[in-house]
This record gives C-alpha cells, sequence and structure tokens, in this order.
C-alpha cells in the first residue's frame, strides 16, 4: 500500500519507532510532528531534545549506549564550563553543541524553527520531512509540590523527582501550528496517522494541544494507531509510568489507550502483555514494541502500517 | 620597588608577557588593559581572542603546541558543525567553547563585558585584575584591495593574504574606556606602565584609540615602556611584519619603537639584535625578549620592570 504517513513523536522511543518507519517507507511518504514542548533556552542556546532525538535517530546519530544524544559524543565543554563556574545540570555534549549553536543562530537571524529543522535535515540527510509541531513556543510545565516548573527544570534538573499533579503547554492556545503538519494531516492520500511509543502526557498531548492538530487527527478518516510506550507494566524509558502511578492511573497500556479514546482506531500492545479489555472504538494490536536494534525498529514500523491498513480508511 | 603596575596587552605575544608580568608581581599590583578589537560576534557568540588569550595564560590553561586557545582541547564541536553545514572557517575547541558561550549568555542577560572578564578571572582563580579596554564594542577593521574587512575576516578567514594599507576602530569615538582601566593609568601609586610585544597596529593601538586612554599614558607620569614584537627582523608570531611591510615600515624593532614616539620612555629589544639609532626621548634597553617557557617570561617581566625602575617617575 502506498500513501502519506504521519507519525507524532516526542523524544527517545518515539524517536526510534520514527527511525524504522523512516526505514520502511519512501523518504516522500513520511512526515514526522514532533513535539517542542521540552524546548528550553539554556544558556543562551535554543535547545530542542525532541528534535535533536529525531534527527540524530534518522541520521543514524543517536548514541547507542546512553539513549539520548550523540555517539562518539566528547564533554569537553562541560568540564570547562564547570570551571567557569557555569551551570552544568543539563549535559552538552560537544558534538551536540553544535546543533543547539547553529540552530540558536540561524534562529537568530529570523529564519523559523522548521526552516532551521529542514536546513539541519538537509545537512544530515534526513530525506523524510521532520516537522516541530509549531513555530511559535511552547512550553510544557509541570505542576508539583513545589509549584509549576519549566519542564526541563523538572525533568533534568530535579531528575522527575517531584511528583507531578497537572501539565500545562504555556502558549499552546496561541501557536499555529506548523503549517506543513497541518497540510500533511489533511493530504487526501493521507494513509495512517501513527502515534508513536513516547509519554502521552508530555510528549503527544503537546502536540495535540496545538490548536489544529487534534480536530486534524480527530477528524481523519485515515487510521490512527498509537504504539504503547508502556511494556509489561513499566515504561520502557523516562518517567511515563511514575507520572501515571501519580496521577492516578494504571500503569498499563491499557491505560494509554483510553487517555487516547476518541482520537485513536487502533493501539499496538507489547507481545508479552495481554490484551486489555475492548475499548468501544479501538482496536487491540499485538506486536514486539522493544526496539533494541534498527530491525526491531523496522519490524515494528511494519507491523504498525499493516494494523493500520487492517483498519483501511474510515467513512466520510 | 612596589606601586601598581598597567599593562597593555593583545593576545599571544602579550599574554605571555602579562602571565611574566603576573608571575613577578603581587596580584594586587598589576591591572592588565586588554585590546578588545578583535571581538567580533560568530554563530551568535561573543568571541574575544585577546580576553581569552590573557586570561588562558594567566590560569595557566594556554595551549603550549599551538599558541592559541586551550590546551587539552577538543575538536568534536567544529566536525559536527561541519556535518550541519555550519560556518567552519573560524576554529572553536570545544573547552574554549565553554568561555564563548558563557560570556554571551551573561552578556545578554545584562552583564558588561568588563563584569563578564571578572567574573570569568574570579572562576579561574586569576587574582590579577584583566580589564577590556571598554565594554562598548570597538571593532578593528582593515582596508586591503579588497575594500574594508572585519578583523577575523582577514585574520582568520582570510589568513592575512591580503595586503594591509589602513586600520580604523570602528566604535572607538564613542567608546568609553573602561573606568577600572582608565582609573588604574591614573593611580598616584602607579609604577610604570608596560606596553606588551603585541602587534601595535591592531593590539596595541586599538586600545591607544579609546578616548582618554592615550592620553592617560602620554600624560602619566611613570615611565612608560614598551617590549618588541619584532626580534630579528621577523615577527615572533602573527602578521605585525607582514602589515609593516605592506605599510611602508622597516621590519625592525626600531621601527616599532618609532611608531610609539611620544608615548613611551623606555623600549625593549632582543638580546640578539643591536641597538638601533638614538630616539629622542627613548631609552632603549636588551633582554631576552623570546618567551618559551614560564622562566622566559617572568624573567622578561623582571627585566621590563627593572628598566621600568630605572627610568623613573617623570617631573609633574
Amino acid at each position: 500500500m502506498s500513501g502519506h504517513i504521519v507519525a507524532l513523536s516526542g523524544g527517545v522511543g518515539g524517536a526510534k519507532l520514527a527511525h524504522g518507519l523512516s526505514l520502511a517507507l519512501p523518504p516522500e511518504e513520511l512526515s514526522i510532528i514532533v513535539n517542542t514542548g521540552d524546548d528550553f533556552t539554556h544558556l543562551g542556546l535554543h535547545i530542542a531534545p525532541d528534535l535533536d532525538s529525531v534527527m540524530y535517530a534518522l541520521a543514524g546519530l543517536s548514541d547507542p549506549i546512553r539513549g539520548w544524544g550523540r555517539r562518539d559524543e566528547t564533554w569537553t565543554f562541560m568540564g570547562a564550563l564547570e570551571g567557569l563556574g557555569g551551570e552544568t545540570w543539563f549535559q552538552l555534549g560537544d558534538g551536540d553543541l553544535a546543533m543547539h549553536v547553529e540552530r540558536s543562530w540561524r534562529l537568530a537571524q529570523g529564519a523559523g524553527l522548521s526552516e532551521v529543522t529542514a536546513q539541519l535535515c538537509r545537512a544530515l540527510g534526513i530525506a523524510a520531512r521532520v516537522l516541530p509541531m509549531s513555530d511559535d513556543p511552547v512550553r510544557t510545565r509541570v505542576l508539583t509540590a513545589q509549584g509549576w516548573l519549566d519542564f526541563q527544570e523538572y525533568f533534568v534538573h530535579q531528575r522527575c523527582i517531584p511528583a507531578v499533579r497537572e501539565f500545562r503547554f504555556a502558549g499552546a492556545e496561541t501557536a499555529r501550528a506548523q503549517p506543513e503538519a497541518l497540510a500533511a494531516l489533511e493530504r487526501p492520500d493521507l494513509r495512517a496517522i501513527i502515534i508513536c511509543p513516547s509519554n502521552p502526557f508530555v510528549s503527544v498531548e503537546p502536540i495535540l494541544a496545538v490548536p489544529g492538530l487534534r480536530a486534524a487527527i480527530r477528524d481523519s478518516r485515515a487510521p490512527v494507531v498509537a504504539v504503547t510506550p508502556i511494556i509489561g507494566g513499566a515504561a520502557v524509558k523516562g518517567p511515563a509510568a511514575k507520572m501515571m502511578t501519580e496521577l492516578g492511573f494504571d500503569v498499563s497500556a491499557a491505560a494509554v489507550a483510553r487517555r487516547y479514546a476518541g482520537l485513536i482506531d487502533g493501539f499496538i500492545i507489547d507481545q508479552a502483555d495481554v490484551f486489555p479489555e475492548p475499548l468501544p472504538g479501538i482496536t487491540f494490536f499485538s506486536a514486539a514494541a522493544l526496539m533494541n536494534s534498527d530491525e526491531d525498529r523496522l519490524r515494528l514500523a511494519r507491523a504498525v502500517l499493516q494494523a493500520a491498513d487492517s483498519l483501511g480508511a474510515k467513512p466520510a
């Protein structure tokens, strides 16, 4: 089958499936809408962790051990910064810095985030379209017992230790959806929309909070399939499980599927998990959802596409 | 003898003697006024090559082989930047980047260049005062057959290949001398003013172009002693000799001394050179002016101080 695929992705887990989809599809058939709610300005640099994770994954530059940042990284900058009394709570690898410096400089010259992202993708040989959800700033904020925290303050500086109560996406109300992202969701040849195995609260929902994107997904005739970020009652990576507990959800694939109810048509659980109780309007599929290798990513991408194709287009 | 020493310094050669002076003197007796005419904004970062050279020298962080930048440097950033299609004509080491990022960030927060420099010095354990000549931007420009070039375009990008005709220090007319620099030159206990062995045209004269500084030096009762950057008819490092030829000067220590006539009382030539024809108002001294080790730096600093002390204060 052919037709256009739109994937929604956050950072590491989402980036892995986005990479798998890029291995499974001709590049002109894939658009990836990436969360920018994690973006922040640090030491004057515009840092876009999820865009970087997706670009590094698609360019084959991800570090295979750490799970974030660039492979073959060095850390001379951080050591020198510490010697200057600078802020060292956010780790910036020497190679990774090139992305932040180059992006920040181009933004300062007046380019939009999606334009800069497209330039970076071209330079890195990435042929699929990687699209920030918006060129306008949307910033995830986290309500904890300490009050509202900026996302990276919570996520990196405080290592997700404070219990979360609520999330807000500052700026989302007035942010404009990235035009190509919205256009991709409205393509007549749209084959499927894939919600990658990313954190629902802080990776996928910021995307859905940008005006027009949730409605475009909900109203699309193309099947919408999400992949679980929860396997065996735990998050593959990151704080999703801890957040679910703190917010009063079961830590289960089914709870993630329920969170997406009304939006998705299919949901992929891991093959090691049992099928949950049926949910109206959602078809569950089982696949090997753990991605430890490029082969795993490709296999999961193919399974997701197959699931979507089996659902087919919805009636107009 | 005690009393305050003010040194004027550009980059590498000047920084070596500034380091020697810092080894020879109690830190409270030394202020170093540094050229900022080489400063420029690159990739959105404020780069201050001479301030960095002086700070690295005084902190013992200079690279001993390359002659510029930090020791134990790595180059991962530059490789990654090249991979992103970024500008690579100006080499930025990974450790060196910490200086540029930290400085740029603090400047963006509203701090002045001298305040940021003082913070960086404290962090690096530098006790002597390192003072930019001005907190206002002064930018050296170079007239060549190609027209006016920004200094780093001429110096690094075009590797000093175009013949120079003239220099201008854009912004100098309205720049305010750094207040502590001016105050140091006007101290009643001023023991001497040392012009370090830096390029007269593009390291020392930008400092002299800042309103108030040349007059304060000229009018000081303290002896003013310059150290030759030319040894045996060649520049120890950098384009000084090439510039002198292109501008129609002899390439000699004497020509540098003549360039400073009316400003200096003493001039140090290298021990390998013969004493030049007498110049009215300038006493020539001979010393080992080549600095290949910390011992050389200290020895030259002591010789310079001794020369200045032998001249003594001028009558009021």
